[in-house]
Formats: structure tokens, sequence, C-alpha cells
């Protein structure tokens, strides 16, 4: 099978990774306008070669897009226009309404799957490619009637290879699942990061207080604003709902706090604790 | 050394591991006014023997006071009626206000060192207790002109066999920064969790989608609502000041979302990614 990976970077690169040592690629190229990351992912031997977007899209069996929402939005109906009559697109972007919106009166629509694979760190760019990044963990196809099933059997072989768990919805659904259990939490990671900076002037040794319980919610804060500010862009709907969602709880806590109301805190936090049901053990 | 622990739980159950397994401690009396911890603490091997409160602290040499800060504010005064004349007592509490209050007429002041080892988990209880939970953690010790030489001598070998960095500032000033790095962080967390319990019906299915970020923001969130209730309380001021400091960034996050304002977003994310510089690694 002949891969073309645009956006050969943390994701894209830990695809590659994955998908040669695993026999489903025999042949990967890049593409990245970058030319710095182009240089790179060949070095890391993450991509065989870096050729220019077009010759790169005809040449492959499956093309997998791993940039930014906002390019894929932008590029997709250019790959699909590009492509060879047999090959397959996947996107693997973080949102999907968009996306699949961009491409969904296309001639080719059938030969595109959307697909959100969810995994990822707070690292970016072909040095942070990392194998084995999918396995177990679940992948959500969207849309999936509006994909051929020959397509839709080539997705599920290469995710199967990653062996990745799948599930299908609707790209709205997704957006809003994603907007609670990804997309907030980065926000909070972020805003969290800001008010401590804003709040204390020796940062720094500040820090070196802080026990792990500070450091796992700083982890989202380290991500790209490359690859973020996209995404909120793209799914602001359901973010700003989020946020508005989640600033009453946090209302509702403060107005506990401030009332020194222990039974109702107490009860507050016991219904935390039931994420101790479903997430018993850390997840990493 | 002869060692008392009120509350052999997490902490206490944790620094007798640790100051048995060092040397510093021979003997190690447990006293939990929950019968069956008490007796847990005594069969996992954490104490040697389990005492009822008075006769347990007048066997002490040193005593750790390792209970929830509103248990420690209303017992640590006969903790210092009840010791013999060269007897240590330290509490581990993650207030520091309002138990120095507590006691700050005490005739017996100066035989106490109020401390705060910045470490822990999200579990609780004796079984909770792990080895080597303090190394290269930071403690922070308050108000230490109130302590004697002999007694702050004491604290810091026992911090220096738990291989604890010592750093001392003033109670206020320790309530002020802890309301930031780790009672904001577990209010955030909390809150979190409640917002996607509230937002989505099939809570279950939801957490099989969430990928690390997710999980990496709901670990405190399993945290022991006994333990979390009073500290809210006792550093309520503060944790209020923190809490409407953090939910004016989310407000300037959100109208940036909303205005799908790019520079800005980017912007308030690389300031987030300071956070690389400070804290570049996963802290444990």
């Amino acid at each position: 099978m002949k891969l073309t990976i645009i956006g050969p970077g943390l994701i894209g690169g830990s695809l590659a990774k994955d998908l040669r040592a695993r026999g489903f690629a025999k042949h990967i190229i890049g593409v990245d306008n970058n030319s710095v990351n182009a240089k790179q992912a060949v070095e890391l031997g993450i991509v065989d070669e870096a050729r220019p977007f077009a010759e790169a899209v005809k040449a492959a069996d499956v093309v997998l897009v791993c940039v930014p929402v906002d390019v894929i939005e932008k590029i997709l109906p250019s790959v699909l226009d590009t492509i060879n009559s047999n090959a397959v697109v996947i996107d693997l972007g973080s949102t999907k309404s968009a996306i699949c919106k961009a491409v969904e009166k296309h001639p080719k629509r059938k030969q595109f799957v959307a697909a959100h694979p969810i995994a990822g760190t707070e690292n970016s760019g072909p040095s942070a490619a990392i194998n084995n990044l999918f396995d177990n963990k679940t992948c959500i196809i969207c849309e999936q009637d509006l994909s051929s099933k020959e397509a839709l059997s080539v997705a599920q072989k290469l995710f199967g290879a990653l062996k990745m768990n799948l599930i299908y919805m609707e790209a709205n659904e997704h957006d809003i699942h994603l907007a609670y259990i990804s997309h907030l939490p980065h926000v909070i990671s972020f805003a969290m990061v800001n008010t401590v900076l804003e709040a204390e002037k020796d940062f720094k040794s500040l820090f070196n207080l802080a026990g792990s319980g500070f450091a796992s919610l700083t982890r989202l804060a380290k991500s790209s604003p490359d690859m973020w500010t996209p995404i909120f862009r793209q799914n602001s709907e359901n973010v700003i709902n989020s946020i508005d969602a989640y600033i009453s709880e946090l209302e509702l806590f403060k107005q506990l706090v401030k009332k020194k109301d222990s039974t109702m805190l107490h009860q507050m936090m016991e219904r935390s604790n039931e994420v101790r049901k479903v997430l018993p053990a850390d997840k990493k």
C-alpha cells in the first residue's frame, strides 16, 4: 500500500511509524509546506521521501490528511480533485462538521472517510512522533453513509492495524461531545496557567512549589496554538456552550465555599468522585 | 526516636513507611478514631501498634498530626497540652493560617512546627500509603520564628530523611500561594467532572471516548471530600479570589472564541506554553 501523509507531525508521523512497522504501508510519501519539517521527517525515517502536494497525492493508494483543521477544510477539496479513482482519503482532524461540509457535494465524496483518532500528546512536529500512540484508543468515524463501502473498508483496516476501537457518529454529534471531553479541557488548562501567571509575579519559584496535582492540570496548556486556534474557531458554538456550563459549575462551587456549606460541598465532591467508577486508573 | 502518628492514612502512613525504612523512627504508634483504619494500619505494618490519643501522645518524642485540617485545628491544643516537655509536634495540613492561629498563644507553642509537605495522590486511607512519596518534593515550614531551634532542628532532620526540600514562609503567604497552585486546581477538576456529568447523559460511554488529556484533568476530582471540605472552608477567602481570577480568564478566552479572534487566541495559548519552561517534563 502506497501511503501519502500530508503533515507528518505528531499525528501523521506517529501514524507512519506504526503503519510501516505493522506492514500496512510499504512506501510512505510526506507532504509538508514547511521545508524544515519535511526534511526532518525524511531524516527521522518517518517518510521515505518528501514530495510536492500534487505529485504525492496522485501517487497514493491512501492519503492521510494530518494538518490543522482549518488547513484540512481548505485543502480537502483539492486532495479529492487530485487523487486517482481508486484512492482513499482520510482526514484525522479534531473537528468534523466544518470538514465534512467542505466536501459534502464533492463528486468524489465517496472516496473520503472523516475520522478522528482520540490520541495525542502535548508535543508537535515530526520529532514528536512516537510508536504505539493509537493502541487501544478510540477512533470516531463520521458520516460513514457518505463514504463508499470500499473506502470505509480501507479505513477500517488502517485503524485496525493501529489497534484502535472504531465508533461511528454524525459530525455534529462528534463536535458536541468533543467540546466537552477535549476542547473544554484544553481551555481549562490554558486558562489555569494564565491565571497563575497573572496572579504570581515569581512564576518560576511558584512552580517549584507545585505538586503533581498542579502539574497534571498544566500538561494540556503546553499544546500547540497553531493546532488549537482553528479547532476553537471551527467548533466555537459548542466550545462556548461548554465554557458557559463550566463557569456555572465554578460559580456554584464558589458560592458554597463562600457560605462555608460543608454538606453541599461534600456532596458536590462525592459526585465528582464518580469518575473513579469509569476511569478507575490513570489512563495514559 | 519514638513516633506517634495521628491519622495514619495516605500522608501519615507514607511518612511512617519512609521514616521507618530510613532509620528515623524505631517505634511507631498510630492513633485513629476510626477503628477499622487503626486496625488496618497495624495489619499493613504501617504502625507497630494503635493506642488511644492521650497514651500515644504522651509516649512520643515526635507527634505527627496528619488528619483533615479542621481536625488539626481542633485537636492541636490538646496535643500540645498532652506531650512531654521534650517532645516535638508537627502538623502536615494543607492550610496553615487557621492551624497556626489555633495555638499561637499556647504555652508550648515553641514545641510545635507548622509544615506542609507538597506531595500526595488522589487516594486516601492506610491502604493508600506508599514509599518514597516525598522524595525531592517541597515542604513548606511556616512561622518558624515561633518554633524553638530544637523543634525546628528535629523537623529539619525528619524532612531531610524524607529527602524533601525545605522552604520557609508566613502562614498567610502560604495560604495565598496554595490557593492558586493546589486548591484552585482541585476546584477546577471537581467542577469539570460535574460539568460533563451534567451535560452528558450517557456518562460511561462518553468516558470511553475520552483521551489522556481528559483523564489528566479528572485525576484530582477523585480526591477525598472529607479532606477537601475543610481545606476550602479554612482557606475560603483565598480560594474565592483564585476562582474569581480564573473565571475572568475563562470569560476572556470565551469572548475570543466568540469573536473568532485567531490572533489573540494564539497569543493567549503562546503565553500558557511558557509553562514548558518551568515544568518541562511530566512532574509526578
